[in-house]
């Protein structure tokens, strides 16, 4: 056995697997900055939120705004496909468990409309808030400069697995460049989760690129079609594309690592890995304010022969203020996620971001086996 | 320790601890093709239905020929022992658990009959389908030439573990070149789990090797007799020896994952493991339309000291056409599996089965730690 | 981290974690030989049952004489200890649990008494026997010659870890090199697990030693002073060391894996790592002959600061002949486990359990992943 | 996939995931000495308990004291804000879950009061007990020379990540080698999990490090902000660097492993991972005689801006005699710890600590996949 393999297998680690170490030196968490910076933007907090309708409204967006992070609005969602998408929401937050697939597939069924993508992007820009509106390849083209031209301040590009080379029979398939020429504003593009496919993705001229293919819950990548690689392992190679890239060319890539993270100790790994920040789906679709009222589905409509993400129960655990910045009573880590990372850049003698990318990290078991003997009480 | 170790062991994977890691290069999933060749036949889908009662009747071999598979009718079964197998089969799903074990090893010690096999298969091909037969080893020469001169399309030759070289003493053991030459059919040859192994086979001049010996959960072969390898691994090795002995001889001999394949992402993995199809057992046996009516059991009669498989209730999950191409509101993989398969072989852009044997690979925790803090509703 | 560790850590195995491989060659499982020679003594099935009070009585070694077995009776227990010890049994398998470990302590406090051991033996020898009886290192000298001049054929020294050097201030510390010149029967001595002491022990003139520590349930050594070696690696390092001893010396030692073996993928799995025999404490505790009724207790009395063996409810699960050679209609594989070596040899082309020995194994992941669908009716 | 890796990461291990490998030589656990020395102090036993409120009172270190081992009290606790602390222990301990964690922000808000720091060393001192107190870096310079004058015989430094080299704003970071020359007791520190940091740490002339970052139940370290190293690859770093050091210097410092640790084997393989002794919290705050009274939590406010450590319910086992020594019945591994070592130490030959030291392990997957097929009866 094994001296035959038809192919070899490398080890790939997701966050449950792995651990940060302290540094040598240690500083005080009011001394980190948490900056991120896509082409011209910079927000304070490296956190995006997710283009999903349960977690990112035109109002979410505008909060994310203030909170110093950013929320990507779908553009190819209901708030798009609907004059009156509260009432749709309304309906998927209310529905049987048993009925809600069916009409999920059927309220995405109904048509984009380029004015509604307008209208979103006038009330998030008019609340002041920076705008970034989120398109399938397949739409990118069409529609993003209509977002752009109300004001948009980011585009992002994202469907499951997209490469620099997608082949289409039904679409002429995106040229990424094509597309950076004629829009004058920051692009992020994915999902992506190997070496070669960011560095092919970065130079095609993007600002930025997502990190995730299959880790995350609200997604059944994994469990359906097998595909998929945990989000250490991913994050490390397409940070390592960035640095090649950047080594190459001088111009500095953002890496976004996008799904699968719940807590603080996630988002901390998540960077330690290496990225320049986050996307969060569920930890914000737990806020108060989310438009989906404690559920979250996905917009998996990019493949129309797999059904659609299922709804999911993901509960609200507080503001959204609470959880980036606290106060909390809370300690299983979904909360006060900006402390987190400070204090742990603070444990890693970290200053800023790309100071946080040295940390050593060690593979280790779930922190879960540890505690067997305790329960709360009550 | 571990210097003086008295043999090495190398570390073997299953389907759960593994995941496909997108290409470089996408295609839309309605460019791929999932053909299948054994010898002269050829099949639209790369799914074959496990030659066991609970699963394959006459009937659901006719059904899985116009969805474009093959059903392996088990020619050693119920079918052609009874004249009415219906009436055993309504027994058999409608016993009390505590009465059915005893009573399969009842049913199964009556006498196969000949001009039984011959009946089922001309009803089989009286439909139009293709026929495929399964015979053990011990009377795959004796009974063989009958199923054929009927109108078998396929012999397939089964047992728990298949050599090349099996010695017994209450039986000639089977020289499967023997078996070939009397044959103008296709043989399929298993199970087996090793290059080694697989190439002895393939040197015999079958057409197509079953890969699988103790993966699956109605065979106890693994917790019993503690034999078994996990099938990524065994499916590596023994593609690994179908790539040797095409480069030695032009002849391509089909290997078919056989067990342990439950959802699409398995399935998936089977085949960018190096599997050309693969033989499901519970996935069919859940069918509307399958004979088991929610059951399923095994055919383990090959030794008769040990016993035999237990009926294990699988449920029933939807059609057979849901369960290959949907539509379907299950999101847990066990649906839409040609889609499934068509999605995956898009993201690492294999237009073909045999391209689809270069994706690349990961070692990855299985998904279920990533979910952890999800439930659906209600 | 990891450059500057203390020292080293090597991976060890259980039986879990490993399977073994079908070989190249198979053979019927009727061509096969089990039997097991420690010294001059030769038994149909490498299988002794544990001398554990719960397990073996007088009769029940008998019963596992006839078998083609060997039970093994704890010279220091209950039954050298009471003359009548039957109401002994009766009060440790109708006691609540909370009150039974006290009541262990105190009767396994009362002295042992030589006539006893005597009149045990005489019981054993008289239904035609084999006849083994098993001390501690503190009393094998002292107690044995009276065992064998009663007629015991083999002696059992026996301790959590044994090793040819141990030291002690309370009792001159056992010389086996001595012990062995004075008996004229095979001594079997244990435990052990690692390479070097199998080697010394075998170097004083043994007949067999008995690999295990801390692998077993009915054992607390590795959860209270986290001290034990997985069966699998222990045993490969045995075996290593007895063909190192038999290279040079021409004389083969049995080597017995003593502890954790359930089901019989385990003690299949434990021969093809090496081992000659097995013993086994739990599986033959469930028969319906075994004094202990459903019960099954430690003699970790070596040890006096530490706790006592739990009692354990073990159940009954068949009778001894069921348990070895079926026929049963269970299929976890805890029945039936001498056709379960015999079709694991046939499987990997083994006529001995030497040849057995040169099965290849794998480490493979636990089959209950593979199997999470399922549930058996009812 | 792995060739492009932005960081190599190695692994780490914690105590369920090995152990300890029997010697080649044993002795009897009576021969064996488990002394622990810091600086010019030593004990009987190598155990101290946590500076936790719900563990050590400063009746609770005289206890300790009496039993061999060391209680350290938290200088910044309880005992050191309040006259009378045990009203607000009854409070904290009969208050609902839910209410608690406010409670406990609450309370810890009070001012430390130097002049209760003194009455506390005092109390303990009075006793005729070896006392110690724990300090924040923070406070350490400023209040440990009191606590010195009334008469503590150690100081602890100690907080969540401790390194020699910490830089803040808004406070002058603590030089350990300035508050050595100004303390003239032995000074221990921590914690740290790696070699270069516990190295430069025994350079500034600190007689023992602590040893543990996010290992244990009441500390949220991990789950929160991902940072952490299992215990038994921190304490085998830390112990390596101890040896160097002691090479270079000829001076020995006392590595203490702190927190993970529930029982008598984790206790075990702590130590023989390189460890001079152990600090555990849960173990003692779960003695009859600990003023949590069943319940423990954490003084993690080092960082305000992170949840202080909730009230975790561990439930009262027994005598504190009865954990360390025995008499007991239970056979956990919880209780008779000192007796657990012994025997471990026996059974690894080992006649000092220094010797246990030298015992082998191996990573070994966690006993409780070995008994699944038990319980415990009633």
């Amino acid at each position: 056995m094994g001296q035959h393999l038809f192919k070899e297998l490398q080890r790939a680690y997701g966050f449950d697997e792995v651990a940060i170490v302290p540094g040598e030196v240690t500083i005080n968490p009011d001394m980190t900055s948490t900056k991120l910076a896509i082409g011209n933007l910079s927000f304070e907090i490296p956190m995006m939120a997710s283009a999903m309708d349960g977690t990112v409204s035109p109002r979410f967006a505008t909060l994310m705004h203030e909170m110093g992070g950013l929320g990507v609005l779908n553009a190819e969602g209901l708030y798009c496909r609907y004059d009156d998408p509260y009432s749709v929401l309304e309906e998927i937050t209310s529905m049987p468990q048993g009925e809600v697939t069916k009409y999920l597939q059927q309220v995405y069924s109904q048509p984009i409309r380029e004015e509604l993508i307008s209208r979103r992007v006038t009330e998030i820009k008019e609340n002041g808030a920076v705008c970034a509106v989120s398109f399938t390849p397949q739409n990118a083209k069409r529609m993003s400069p209509a977002a752009v031209e109300a004001g948009a301040d980011m585009v992002v590009v994202q469907s499951t697995v997209t490469t620099a080379r997608h082949v289409s029979r039904s679409y002429k398939g995106l040229v990424f460049s094509d597309l950076m020429q004629g829009l004058k504003v920051p692009v992020l593009v994915g999902n992506c989760v190997s070496y070669n496919v960011a560095l092919e993705l970065m130079e095609t001229g993007v600002d930025g690129v997502l990190v995730g293919v299959g880790p995350g819950a609200a997604c059944t990548t994994r469990e359906v079609v097998g595909v998929g690689v945990p989000q250490v392992t991913a994050t490390l190679e397409c940070a390592a594309a960035r640095e090649e890239y950047f080594r190459r060319t001088g111009r500095y890539v953002a890496v976004i690592t996008d799904g699968g993270i719940r807590t603080g100790g996630d988002l901390c790994k998540a960077i330690a890995s290496g990225a320049d920040g986050v996307m969060l789906g569920t930890p914000f679709a737990q806020a108060a304010e989310a438009p989906g009222r404690g559920y979250n589905w996905g917009m998996a409509n990019a493949h129309p022969e797999l059904p659609r993400g299922t709804r999911i129960k993901v509960g609200t655990k507080g503001t959204l203020r609470q959880i980036l910045y606290g106060p909390t009573s809370v300690t299983d880590g979904t909360q006060n996620l900006v402390s987190a990372l400070k204090v742990a850049m603070g444990m890693c003698g970290a200053y800023t971001v790309r100071d946080f990318h040295k940390a050593e990290m060690v593979i280790a078991p779930s922190i879960k086996t540890e505690g067997k003997f305790f329960q709360t009480s009550g």
